[in-house]
């Protein structure tokens, strides 16, 4: 029992990381990298429209290393089921642990946010390679600690490398134990339809089927206990795009995020701009201590620095985010090509006298239910192995629509005079 | 139905503020004081204990006006028990969800921490005066826009002043708007025993009594339907401090600070600090705007300053908060006395090469059920009036125990050395 | 405050009727005709598949009428968008809490499963007729004696006849209050998917829209916040068909039913067949009184003796009852006819020594998610309207889609000889 | 993975049995005297206060069940601290499993309304002994065709009897099985402060203690992590009694039913009585087989006939519980002697023309926090034994307290005469 780490979660109740093997858990807790995860937010800006969406990156990634103990759980009651290969030993069970918990130690300030508006940065998947690899880094540091290859082992799992099929899909899949975590920990911290994703059920449900003739087994789905969980599980997903990663308010946040950046390229090096994000906006080479240096507080000091700053279009820009005053949305037909959007909107923006790159723009992502390449299978009664897109028909019929958000964004003081001039857009 | 906000909540469900007097939430809402309190956590240290409870000062303040909302709709019910003198029109009901909502804009960074550490500067019941009175703030501007004298009557409100004495009591008084929701909210995000506290059965519970020959109507519980509703909410107190708010990590953190505010004091100004806060550890006197540019974010940017910065004390302690290298803790007997545990324990550390005054404590805190002057009557069926002490054999059990918290603090470093010599006081 | 009402209940938390209006639902609640659903499960035989779901017709009642309440305070808000005409005064607020209540008080035992195994008898909703204008009854007489005219508003609101038209669809349209509180009820004792049907959400949602030169006020759903809460409507009514109403075990429990009633009705009189289950099976007229006598007691009574009785097929039936020894179920695949189905099934049937008419079946229902006549629209933000089919891409998406459930029934004995037999089927 | 149970229950969530050794439960639910239980409510008369409460013994059953299977993991988890015979072998879990799922098997109708009214006839403790080792019962056939020795070891179990003194605790102790689901369920379906036991916590603080010298392990509480959980367990017990178990509509309709019992026995044999507890009231022996055709539904057909029957006395006290016309409660002062109060009572009864025998009494009943031989144990950090009271201060506050309820029940018709002529007792 030494070395037990209970925690309550709102989400998941009670975690615990127990005995000798889940032990490496605390110990990648307690390092600097991991720690620094609790100043990054999960959701970015979504808090801006769901007061209640402020959980961190911290509480995700610990959550995720939760889901994968009941992973490996379950893995071991069907053990019977597949070739010893494809059984998870001690060793392997300490790598696995530790990819769940460190699978998003290399997110920026705001998580995604911050990639979205540095979109030719190195994204956070390379700067978590970074980190695991680093031998200056804790983290490294307590993964050498139990074996020299461990950092490699963790680093490639986090990939979706594995000498285990199933297990690299249940760290980079669909079902993966990142999204599991972060879908019920998102809808519960939003307030929006918790109860879709039923994890218990969907574990429950979990299968590893060897194909006859087969080598390694893959996961699939018991099509008669599991198809509904299935289905609660691309549902919640749909529903947290729509009513939350694409929400307006979100969506808007993001887009002055872009334009501030912008304007930060187009200026001298402004005060208050830490060194390591003058470095990135510059596309200079950063060093992964130095990239470690952000995370939202570093971001928001910079934002206040900014905002009383003495370039008037930086000054509003930084403004609208420290303040919330984000830009206005209003729908748009989806017949309307945004390049037609795009240009009517910016010729109302600069007949205002605005600059159209500071000033908004048009906003249109299509998202989708299910993806064929998710390829899941389910697996009958009889022994047979169909396409979800077969086996289900709520999913076939959602696989048929599109959903679209598609808006205008400008400034708020400019909302009568887009909403007239765009009027044949709505 | 226009301007209605509507927002999901964790801890509500839906919040919504609609019509002509509810609107004032969302004008203040919108102002750059009550943005503000997005970047400071309600719950200051206590995520480093319980990694869910990251919810901001912010969430809050929009859960209290929603409690007050639904105490203003239960007076409505209660109007026909009461005197015209305690009914609460439009002008007051806007007066009653502003303070509901701005009670708390005046907390400096990591909420209740930054009071205690900073033990003589001004506290944040003061600075929330000043921001609601200064005329520079936005919050100022939309009060002063419904009627001149409406600041002056939410800042008295705020501090309990009102020609309506139950009112007075719904913004600070035992049960009140402020208490019910961090209680309800820092239960649900801590994940610890959610369900005590019932609002909608206090609500329900909930009389106006009017003594014989009074003037006006006092706050009292309905004994047949509400006392274990009243239970409930002392018993959900009386937890969330002996888990939360009192938990070792909680408190070795808020040491760690205070003994980094006071290194800060013995320096010269170190680079990094924000201004208002080095006038503040200097005791000059700063002003409304300046304080308002304190808050988690820049002062986790000026720890990451101290931690790198040339002072071996100071790095040391910021390294700590920053990593969350928290002193640890060790438990003492109740009949040892701690001026006798604090000079046995800072001869350990000075032994051991510490300073003291930056290396730990000792630490003790008593608390109480429920305390006598909170002086809460309630209603028997027969229209007789009871103290709660004499209602409720629960409380009357619990308010006979004390709950002491007593405990050595010190740097993980000397766990070994501060358990063998002071073996004799545990 | 006299006379309030206060109850707990695990859907709705508190559920209270205070004041002189909702007076009328503590009246009806303490007649027998209202008590006498105590005695009636909701789900029939669901709760052989999902032992939670025991509740009664009694807590559904009495959630229906909490519905209500809450429906009419929404209505009072909405009050100044729609003509006098469509308001709800306190004489028609007390008939619409009535007709709540009251909706079902004519169920037989088991609820539906009653009527599906007698479907040439009278259907639960005319005997709710009877015994709201029986001048015998309890419930006529507390009707009565509001106002002579009160019973007959309240049986043509229960059919859905009301001179306010939103009023007749919330007692008897696509979102009245009886489903809203069974999808809610059923999901939540049946443990599953509870979550998807937000009911604080869906009223938040309601508009009553008064069409350009229109007389009366229609309800409508404000496409802007209301499409996500109206698609988890009609998910929740989707899903609960699929995993509970059309279960398996309920669909195998109700075939054991029609068997039995089919048996009876070719045997003489059995001992232990109350009075007027015997006249129902023999299509005689049965009196309001007498037809009150039957609840689930009476039915486990009966069952009781049955499979006592001396008719082996009739006891082989009611010990199946009773024991839980129900049929099983092999389903079938949707291009094969059901006469063919049939015609094979019966063949192995009585190859086997059974008499197919009391030996299972087979059983084939087509579910829809949504029908184009149930007509709901959707407020557009620009004030038009527009189908919901066409405002919803995910209810699109699932109307293209037909949901069969499709299976043979057959005693457990015979399982692999049916298995073998209508191999070529399945 | 063959003959999977998989569950949905509201409480739980997912209930599974899975496996050879957890595959007993199956067996055993099939049994007709297990399905029994579908037809006896959990609460008895609690439904008529509460209306959520109509969950059957059935599903507590196997709520029990699942509950032990969980212990059994922990105990599972906790191997390494104990000696070898007081781990759990597949022989034992099947044992484990069974009793607790059977514990309760022998309950009559209304469960322990049954035995209230009938104190002199058998506990139902007995008849699941019998049920258990009579070689007619399927439930004994399901056990013998384990192992001959079966059905004994799991009666002994089912009375606390074990060679693993731990195992005998969790089926009959405190902290059993038994108590862990009924206090869950009951708080979950009367809708009363859920949350207050933390069934995950209470098992992750469960330690198997080793006194010195000791042979056997004891169940013990980790002090640090599990206080909180042992005291929320207590304050639910405490709970559920004063509002649930001890409310005055529960305890009228207890009244009612005693009343129609004893006047049952003083009146020749009535039609309708179901021939079991003809026998019962007569104090003849009854068979197995025929206690079980005892159940809710053959006591309600039967008051139902009594209701029509021609005594007067009984046909009052049959329609009383048929239709909910309970006795009504009025509380009495806690220094009156019960002697006086009832013999003030029944004169007033009798001047009214009633017989008291059969129309009320004074109801006196005295509950604790905490029993001291119910000898619970802390164990420390430091490896040392406190008695629980030595170790909560909110366990010694409330073992201080004394709740009594103390009511005289009379006919609803003469409430205000008694209310005048006991106005000095109240």
């Amino acid at each position: 029992m030494t070395g037990a780490v209970i925690l309550r979660d709102p989400v998941h109740g009670l975690i615990s990381f127990e005995g000798e093997v889940e032990g490496v858990v605390e110990q990648l807790m307690n390092t600097r990298e991991v720690q620094r995860l609790r100043r990054i937010r999960a959701l970015g800006h979504a808090s801006l429209a769901f007061p209640g969406a402020e959980h961190s990156r911290f509480a995700h990634a610990v959550g995720s290393a939760h889901v994968m103990k009941r992973y490996l759980d379950r893995v071991r009651r069907l053990a019977s089921d597949i070739p010893a290969s494809d059984r998870i030993d001690d060793d392997m069970a300490r790598v696995a642990l530790a990819a769940a918990l460190l699978h998003d130690v290399g997110h920026g300030p705001f998580s995604h946010t911050f990639e979205v508006v540095l979109p030719e940065a190195r994204a956070h998947e390379e700067w978590s390679s970074s980190i695991l690899l680093d031998p200056d880094t804790e983290v490294h540091q307590v993964l050498r600690g139990l074996d020299p290859r461990v950092p490699e082992l963790v680093e490639g799992l986090v990939h979706g490398r594995s000498p285990i099929p199933h297990l690299a899909r249940a760290v980079s899949g669909t079902f993966d134990v990142d999204r599991c975590d972060y879908l019920l920990r998102d809808s519960y911290m939003t307030g929006v339809r918790y109860g879709l994703l039923d994890l218990d059920w969907l574990l429950a449900a979990l299968r590893l089927y060897l194909p006859p003739g087969g080598k390694a087994a893959t996961l699939a789905v018991d099509g008669e206990k599991g198809l509904t969980a299935v289905e609660g599980f691309f549902l919640n997903r749909l529903y947290m795009y729509r009513q939350v990663y694409l929400h307006k308010a979100v969506r808007a946040a993001d887009a002055v995020s872009r334009a501030l950046f912008s304007r930060l390229r187009h200026l001298d090096p402004q005060p208050g701009t830490p060194p390591a994000l003058e470095s990135l906006l510059r596309g200079q080479t950063v060093s992964t201590g130095s990239f470690l240096e952000l995370d939202d507080a570093s971001l928001h000091a910079a934002i206040r620095s900014w905002a009383d700053g003495s370039d008037p279009i930086l000054c509003d820009l930084a403004t609208r985010l420290r303040d919330r005053r984000l830009f206005k949305t209003m729908r748009l037909r989806p017949d309307v090509s945004p390049e037609h959007a795009r240009a009517r909107l910016h010729q109302v923006l600069r007949d205002a006298g605005w600059e159209p790159e500071y000033a908004g723009g048009v906003d249109r992502v299509k998202i989708d239910a299910y993806l064929e390449d998710e390829a899941l299978m389910v697996l009958g009664s009889r022994g047979t192995l169909q396409r979800l897109l077969d086996a289900s028909p709520v999913m076939h019929g959602l696989s048929q629509e599109s959903f679209v958000h598609y808006r205008a964004l400008f400034p708020g003081e400019l909302r009568q005079t887009v909403a007239a001039a765009l009027e044949d857009l709505r």
